[in-house]
């Protein structure tokens, strides 16, 4: 089991990143806590990573990118991700049918995408194509 | 490589099905005239889901369910359904811009996933919880 | 690409590994030709291991056997080797029908794999309840 | 952990695919009580699927298609249906020889898959070809 | 829970193998005497395939090998595997910043390979230009 | 196929940035020209990960980093990345013998994961433990 930084042991560069955190999710989610403790330039790297993708509103909302990151947690079969994802949607203003939505979206690629790779099927449809129809107009 | 059906091969069931899809795509992927080709019933039982989940219009929005696609067509390293879906969900109005952030966030979480599986974390953020405190409200 | 080792560069104990794969499969296939030029050691390991898993008629039948390797070569999405046992369950007697519905109990359970982890569903059924209510007769 | 709809929670359509599952498993596995409580739609696409897929008597006997669903759950690590489906495979008649030499494969094929991409093999064996010198004979 | 094997039942060449590993590890981990109770030919199996490419002072020390153990072993995110050769890294001379550097490395890869993947990133470095670039030399 | 971005088009933060990569591998790869092209913040935050993880001489050498880099590559089956870091092991000092031998290692761990996860094995070997008994010498 993971070591975990407390609050009491948080000083310098780590003690302001956990302010960030705070201000951010009202808590320090253990995953901050137990980067601190491995190696505070490790957390610092992927507090900077969460601004930058998550914390800044680019062109999804929050709870769009929440969702994606329940969607990837699942397909990675990573317990904790999975559970604090669905918790941090529910937060940011998922609805259960929300979430029981993307589950079963994750759930109908992961089969399509086995039926894709076993019957070996040639590509046909691209985001080049579409881009380019959309430049021709 | 997969036999494909062609349209003039398609009778009886598949024929209707090959209709659906056309509607809702304008054209018969190779994903489904692959079904086609391996077994009728197949392609039925999987058009069916497309249907309920994708076609539906439940809590989620087609282009939001199209960058779920993306994401965990990436994650399970799909090339074929990876290039459809991206471009599918340009078809939806998503912009260059959502599928680089969509790129971006599941990124940020085939790390975050691996992060929380090496280091061992304990849970302390759990959908349960958020819903639980929603309930006393 | 790998380096793949020919008939004629074969000697010693590559040459016997050589003649016993060519008494099974009729041809040496390149997946051997690369371990023979990368590290003859390697070879020998790993053909043993075929000779005890896949080439000892043990409880299951070597059909069954190859379209279970078909099943894991899907999941880790290794086109060698799905092309490869695809080819083999052929060859051993499977049909085209059989290979199809491999193919379909395949990307069944990697749908319910991944709904069994994302509703984090609770175990109510196990072999050592099965062994047991047999032992009780 | 998931919600879990109980017997006297069904309704309509939920409880007639209870009756049925309970026709085949002689129980209602959690698997198909915590899809009934997040979506009865979703429970009864899957009921559907199940039944044209394993419970159909296709060309493969279940005892076979359970060892396949074994091998695709240790392949993608899903505890619930590797026990699970262990089970069945004893209880439709599997001996624990024959689930020892299906693990046996897998890991066989968990080995061969990672060498086969790790050594970037070219393809030397396809179904095409054994399926071309059948259609030659 | 797998059966395991104890010092007791073990005789003829499962005794052997005991020894062997004890000589090795110190003690005979769950993982050989799981493997011992399933099948005496798997254990004797994976025993000689430890000693080939773990136990032999090739060109890569062990400690090295430990590092790449556990590197693969949170990739597919076993979690018996992880703890085991993160301890035997330690045992073998590893430090703890070893570890904590190995795990930073792995969550890099996890995401620029998903980075490689997901903007299908045309090749320009090869091991053959590099080999190629030295035997000019 | 990615946009990648070229050295005429590289302005900026994006040209300071080729202009480091360039010291360090020569070269600009194409995984950094294509990420310069998706979203220049995106290269930034991967190029300062590279330098604080790979870039920088902690506790493991750049050849021994590079060999974990080849072993998640080959585990998440990343062509491109396998591609790359077995090039750049070679040139930080690997001989093919010690790429072979990783490679060997990972095959191995990745049945041997497997089989710990199927045999569902209860673990008896921790870094706790190891640390533990260090601390008390």
């Amino acid at each position: 089991m993971a070591d975990l930084l407390s609050d009491e042991e948080a000083t310098g560069k780590v003690k302001e990143v956990y302010e960030e955190i705070r201000d951010n999710f009202g808590m320090i989610p253990n995953f901050f806590r137990a980067q601190a403790a491995a190696n505070p330039e490790w957390l610092e790297l992927n507090w900077l990573r969460w601004k930058n993708i998550m914390g800044f509103e680019g062109s999804l909302d929050r709870k769009t990118k929440e969702l994606i990151a329940v969607a990837v947690s699942i397909t990675n079969n990573s317990r904790y991700c999975m559970q604090a994802h669905e918790a941090m949607a529910l937060m940011k203003g998922a609805s259960t049918g929300d979430i029981v939505e993307t589950k079963k979206v994750v759930e109908l690629f992961a089969s399509y995408n086995n039926i894709a790779d076993s019957l070996d099927i040639p590509c046909d449809i691209s985001p080049d194509k579409v881009k380019g129809s959309k430049d021709r107009l």
